[in-house]
């Protein structure tokens, strides 16, 4: 087999494929934004297609790659290479993905959760380089991680270890996450949170520098609109992010005392916001943790940069090379 | 080398060394009640001394031993084998305990925390038989934990992974822990948080049936006078351990998502309460965790018995055998 690695990236929005040397970087890549419509056999032809026309295009052919690996968004049973389920896609539980594109390639196919991925590939090329345990966690519409524990995935029982985003951090909260549970991390810290917390600060009177039309809509709230609040100094923004930061200072901090990783490395759509959010990321879990740090924890924003997922889908076959 | 373990349990109002076969029988076993007033160098002497006179008392010598591993509670650097903290004995801040009793022994010496000691004991002798991936959780006067992972005993960078007592899960709390944090599941789920829910319930104007003194000092409330509560089903101990009870559903709940483990295992005082207790616990866990239950996740009870502190203790140097 060859040092080439494939990388595929199943997102809510876009299916990139690439291939990536194995020090990184992206050779090539195709992104697509029609998948979600597929079924589940189109969708499974269409990364084996892409996969081919990029090798193809390269000048290169299966016998140059080490492997192949996906990440997809979801509860994937590792073992098997089964999407469990997953909320980006129209069917896909139960589905055995990883055999399904297994079946078009002689290549290794690794089937893991899209934040184990990118856990993976900042272990590997970015922020935890070195590292033995670390915890990546990505902040966006939702909340996903991955664990690096003696420098592997540790993916637990089923593969879905990682899954802090539905740990209750506020069991009295009417904040409801699409779990079903009210209260959890991704309930009251991430971009779900966001039309909730917008609507009621304007409820308790407060004022927004935000110009909105009448009839906006508030589920229309994400963390843009939010940027953008920041950059003109609105209140109603500033508050809502500090709230935010607070809430992930809680959620790393409980990290820290489970897992008490040297690392935790924050990426996703959020970290946009700037220092004003891992300011108070930092302060919050600082205040919480003061003298029970004993050896110095690092929380560093994530390096992979925004091709994160390919790269980081492609480092799962790195064990295979 | 032999093949009997040497296990030392540094507890809070006993100090235990026993020997135990390497199938995790106890041989035989010295109980010392007066070691918490003694200095750093006062308990090393004691635990060399009774290390000894166990030895001699059945005609073995340092040579039939694979090791000693002590068990303390508080904060251990395992890498060097340092006391950082404990709340049982005076000073022993930064203490080297393991280089100083290895000072008296050729066989090799491993001190970690006593609840990592029971999770590993119970991993290689009890409920976790068998298991890749399991949580120890001991629920008395506080909360300790031990995570296994694959087959291993994690203890993350400097030693203290598995504090699961100190994970806020109640932000708004009053209710506060030794370790200066509000909230955290040790200030609200274990027998720290008695007093205070006692007297709250009290002055909520709740009906005690448990027969107090005009002058009863609330301080006093602990798991044994609740445990009598419930035997004389006194309406209010049983709302405390409800309420508690709920509280480790959470925390569970949390570990199940944060590690995906197939097995938590439940030890330690407040387990006396019997099933109302681990009915509730279960209860919420199942409740919370609904259809993210993909493999079956089992809760059981320890199975080392009274003898878990010195057997887990001793089981630290099986991977010394």
């Amino acid at each position: 087999m060859g040092n080439i690695l494939c990388g595929v990236d199943i997102g809510g929005t876009k299916l990139s494929v690439a291939l990536v040397t194995d020090d990184g970087k992206v050779i090539d890549k195709c992104l697509e934004g029609d998948h979600t419509e597929k079924s589940e056999c189109g969708l499974t032809d269409q990364i084996k297609f892409n996969i081919r026309k990029l090798l193809k295009r390269n000048n290169l052919t299966e016998s140059d790659l080490c492997g192949i690996g996906i990440g997809c968004a979801g509860h994937i049973r590792f073992s098997d290479g089964t999407i469990i389920t997953t909320s980006n896609l129209k069917g896909f539980k139960g589905y055995p993905l990883r055999r399904e594109i297994q079946s078009g390639f002689e290549v290794p196919v690794i089937l893991d959760n899209d934040a184990n991925a990118q856990a993976f590939g900042e272990f590997r090329f970015g922020a935890g380089r070195g590292y033995e345990h670390m915890v990546f966690l990505t902040i966006s519409s939702g909340i996903g991680a991955g664990i690096i524990i003696n420098k592997s995935l540790y993916r637990g029982f089923t593969g879905t270890a990682g899954e802090f985003g539905h740990t209750i951090i506020e069991p009295g909260s009417d904040m409801m996450c699409t779990c079903g549970n009210k209260g959890c991390l991704m309930a009251v810290a991430c971009g779900m949170a966001l039309p909730h917390l917008f609507a009621k600060k304007l409820h308790e009177g407060k004022i927004s520098k935000i110009e909105l039309p009448a009839d906006f809509d508030f589920s229309k709230v994400d963390g843009k609109l939010i940027k953008h609040g920041l950059d003109i100094d609105d209140p109603v923004s500033q508050e809502i992010v500090s709230e935010i930061g607070h809430y992930m200072g809680i959620g790393i901090y409980n990290i820290f005392q489970a897992l008490n990783p040297q690392l935790i490395v924050l990426g996703g759509g959020l970290l946009s916001w700037g220092d004003i959010f891992l300011d108070k990321i930092r302060k919050t879990f600082y205040e919480l943790a003061r003298d029970m740090i004993f050896d110095p924890v690092e929380i560093k924003l994530t390096e992979i940069g925004p091709d994160a997922g390919v790269i980081g889908a492609a480092s799962l076959s790195l064990g295979k090379c």
